[in-house]
């Protein structure tokens, strides 16, 4: 699915493994936690939860099954999925497991986690006060990122925790749908004189993140995946835009470029961008 | 949330919980493992998954950490979740958890397996043809139902194995609209004169299945939730409606002759219904 550019153009940054797992924590508030029950078995269950900076935070009732396994063995694991429309390909769709361990929080911690929890997860000042109710804040020793079909990647913990959520990712969905719809020519543009993809015919965006967008193409050797960059990281959705005809602006200065070199030859670039 | 009816009009048939439990397995095919990596910890991840009846059906690679988990120890189980809106309170919605043990499927099974996943999997023909994906089938020994706050309950496997999905419950969700914006006077007639609750003074329906209505209350004494009965169980959801309607019928004909016993007293109900 990603052959080669036809012309080198140079890496164009992506989000890491630790950006993207970041950024799916953040998304939602329901996970999936595999415990373990007194025989050592493994259970899985739904939890909601909340985060202080990208550690969850647990709160569960001491008398549900996955209360008593964390009072009983406080190793666990946190599975997060993008929520997604009913149509699109669970497979294809971003998840990060997070594994390690739960510990009841104490002290300034303690109302740390009070704090998150109830700020991720609504009527949760009822429950959490209820004296069955145990918060968990979990010391994570494993972060695996899956983007989709051969999109994955593990991070390390530290890099997990000082890496921060995309602003752009989650609320792309609209520009996306934009460009595709509106500006299939100036992608297509993008493709071939910033991706190196020259001989790109058709183009299409498939999601973008603060640092640029995800292609794909169809090519005469077959389709592929492309991604060009933004000029700049962006720091909020609203800056999309502006990105966007940035690096379509870049694209036409370079196809003008390219059919200067060639004037006074035959123009193979005849595209009206 | 249950108070006790003012009338006794005994119990109204519910879906049991291994019917709960195979009506939203049905309803999906995206679950969380829970397996145990080589150090027996416990590791969450997302799979896709087909249905022998009630028999979960994986397929995973065995270069992928859960398969490896499973390819060193079968034990595991899957969390399942009703696929609700984003607004709905996620911890107040269905969701089932299996626990066992997954086993290889050999001859019949193998191909029953096979059938099974790649119906309720698209595209699956192209993975599941790879080498190193195994199909796995789960013996399950426990089935944990819960429905939301308040509602929850455990089956063994023979019930759930023996039980059906509901052909209703995961379709109703139009009806119950329309019952409560265009029907409330029913439904407050339903509460007063089929469920017992004569001094309800407004009644919604918050969902609906094969055996019956779930109401929510309003009274003096508080809120409450009420359960009103269809005179037999549906087999498609398409008998919603004449279901509906002859419950109203009923408690029209009971709210009839209540006013005719009172008659010559003083009515108190002047519904016009």
């Amino acid at each position: 699915m990603a052959l080669s550019p036809l012309v080198d153009v140079g890496p164009a940054r992506r989000p890491s493994a630790a950006e993207q797992a970041r950024t799916i924590m953040a998304g939602t508030n329901v996970a999936s936690l595999a415990s373990l029950t007194r025989e050592g078995d493994p259970w899985a269950s739904m939890v909601t939860f909340g985060l202080i900076g990208g550690v969850p935070v647990l709160c569960v009732s001491d008398l549900a099954l996955h209360g008593r396994n964390l009072k009983g063995d406080q190793r666990g694991s946190l599975a997060v999925a993008v929520p997604v429309p009913e149509e699109t390909d669970p497979s294809d769709s971003g998840r990060v497991t997070l594994a390690g361990t739960f510990e009841e929080p104490r002290d300034e911690e303690a109302a740390a986690a009070r704090a998150a929890y109830t700020d991720a997860v609504e009527g949760a000042e009822v429950f959490t006060a209820f004296s069955d109710f145990t918060f968990w804040v979990m010391r994570i020793e494993t972060v695996r990122w899956v983007g989709g079909f051969g999109r994955m990647a593990s991070a390390d913990p530290e890099s997990y925790l000082a890496a921060e959520a995309d602003p752009v990712a989650p609320r792309a969905a609209f520009a996306v749908s934009h460009l595709n719809e509106d500006h299939a020519d100036a992608l297509l543009l993008m493709a071939r004189h910033l991706a190196g993809h020259t001989d790109a015919t058709v183009a299409g965006c498939v999601r973008a993140d603060r640092y640029g967008l995800d292609l794909e193409l169809t090519t005469p050797r077959g389709p592929t995946n492309a991604r060009v960059g933004f000029a700049q990281a962006l720091d909020e959705p609203e800056g999309l835009r502006a990105a966007t005809v940035e690096l379509a602006k870049r694209a036409r200065a370079l196809r003008e470029e390219h059919s200067r070199t060639l004037s006074g030859e035959h123009r193979t670039d005849d595209l009206s961008g």
